[in-house]
């Protein structure tokens, strides 16, 4: 069996991993636009081999781990190039363009539109972890259109690397994602944004950051080439819930220079269930 | 040694946990308005002796660990109280306002305005953590108002359990706690009410919530009893930080409504140099 991850960072070589731990004498192909993270997998045992698009008539499986943006240009020549039993699986943060791009593409039926809801602030090979996708969610997108066979397939890797399953169509997924992921890093990058501009003496100053500041703008470490497509391609419902964040916060700055405390006391007493609601899911983080 | 810990909370809990290895024959009283978290605290083992005020006059040190408004109420009360020789350290997150209201109290040099760097999101006796501090910041303000020698005695108890001093002036220290941790409270509380407001199907949605949503909103679980005071006390370094966040999420906005992806990047990347900051500290998280 021969696998192609195709992106070797944090998503991409993650998998890698764990799919040596499920097919044990698969060979592992990397293929990287950045030669130097090519080698960096290597070296780290994320993939066997380095490779180019020209292997990909003798795969089995590919990953497509990179920027949403990329994805489009990609898909539907890895798609031209696979055999006719061979899956695809792409791995981007936003399904809707990704979707309607492959639609009718005669491969269709090879490709599997994923959301692994997995990772951390970092990028690159040396990010990649055996086991992130244990316990975690993978949201699929569109099942029906990928062949049973290889729907069968595709739910065999994620039940042995520890995913639970959900099915969402695109536009819901995208509309969704816009709250829970994207949204949380607009409001991290521009906390830290704030923060630093503010702070002249960064070194005095970020001594009396405590792990809640850290917590809070943790996402603002993350890469702009994977998040600026996301934005772009998501921008619609992105832009919509960003509005709505804006409002929440002028609204609690009018109770804050109204002085009205027992106001801002009840906001924070009802956003305080987010407790239950995230132990609720039975996640482990 | 008898050493009052006033509030059995997160804060005065850890510091009675820590208290009892710096004293081994020290005997540990608490004070608390709840009487079901004193009940709690005792069966804990975080203090010895249920207490009240009444036994403020054999004290040879008091920890105030309440929320900043009661602490105006009850720090007069306790110098009051307190004889000669005792040392009182205040731990809460605004320090203008105690420090102007203890200002003339004729035992001001009993008296040391500490706000150690601490903490988690979850609050009472439960919460109390052995060795939360070590490795953490302790900022104190206006220490040439203690005494030397109770000076001498809070930094043997702050270096034993591990802290790092930083002086500063109480008017310095809350301009510059309004950024680092205030305003992430409220972005996070509102960023929390936001995807709360929008989706009324939690537990399909908050599935697809993954460890940066849980990062970020983390400090929406902090409890409003504390933050209320001390958004008040803070009012108007906490507008000023939420205008200036409110402002940078508004112009990023702009830039997404105007899809202007090269300035959305250059955002990104220029705040994700908090990594090098964040690092650059030296801390622990």
């Amino acid at each position: 069996m021969k696998i192609a991850i195709i992106g070797t960072g944090l998503i991409g070589g993650s998998l890698a991993l764990d799919l040596q731990s499920v097919f044990a004498q698969a060979t592992v192909l990397g293929i990287d636009q950045n030669d130097a993270h090519l080698d960096e997998a290597l070296s780290l045992g994320i993939i066997h081999q380095k490779a180019t698009f020209e292997d990909l008539p003798e795969v089995d499986l590919v990953i497509v781990a990179i920027p949403v943006d990329a994805a489009l240009q990609v898909v539907p020549k890895i798609l031209d190039l696979i055999p006719d039993h061979a899956l695809v699986i792409e791995t981007g943060s936003t399904k809707k363009p990704i979707c309607e791009l492959v639609e009718k593409h005669p491969k269709r039926r090879n490709f599997m539109a994923t959301h692994p809801i997995a990772g951390t602030e970092f990028s690159g090979p040396s990010a990649a972890i055996k086991g992130l996708f244990a316990g975690k969610t993978n949201i699929i997108c569109e099942v029906e259109m990928t062949t049973f066979r290889l729907q069968e397939k595709a739910l065999f890797i994620f039940k042995e690397i520890g995913m639970r399953i959900r099915y969402m169509e695109p536009k819901s997924h995208d509309k969704h994602i816009a709250y829970v992921s994207h949204l949380s890093h607009i409001s991290s990058f521009m906390l830290g944004k704030t923060v630093i501009e503010k702070e002249k003496h960064e070194r005095d100053i970020f001594d009396m950051a405590g792990s809640g500041f850290e917590s809070t703008v943790r996402l603002a470490k993350s890469s702009p080439e994977m998040w600026t497509p996301i934005f772009k391609q998501n921008r619609k419902h992105v832009a919509k819930s960003l509005d709505e964040y804006i409002a929440n916060l002028q609204q609690f700055k009018a109770l804050l220079e109204g002085e009205d405390y027992d106001a801002i006391f009840e906001e924070m007493h009802g956003v305080n269930r987010i407790k239950e609601i995230l132990n609720g899911m039975g996640k482990k983080f």
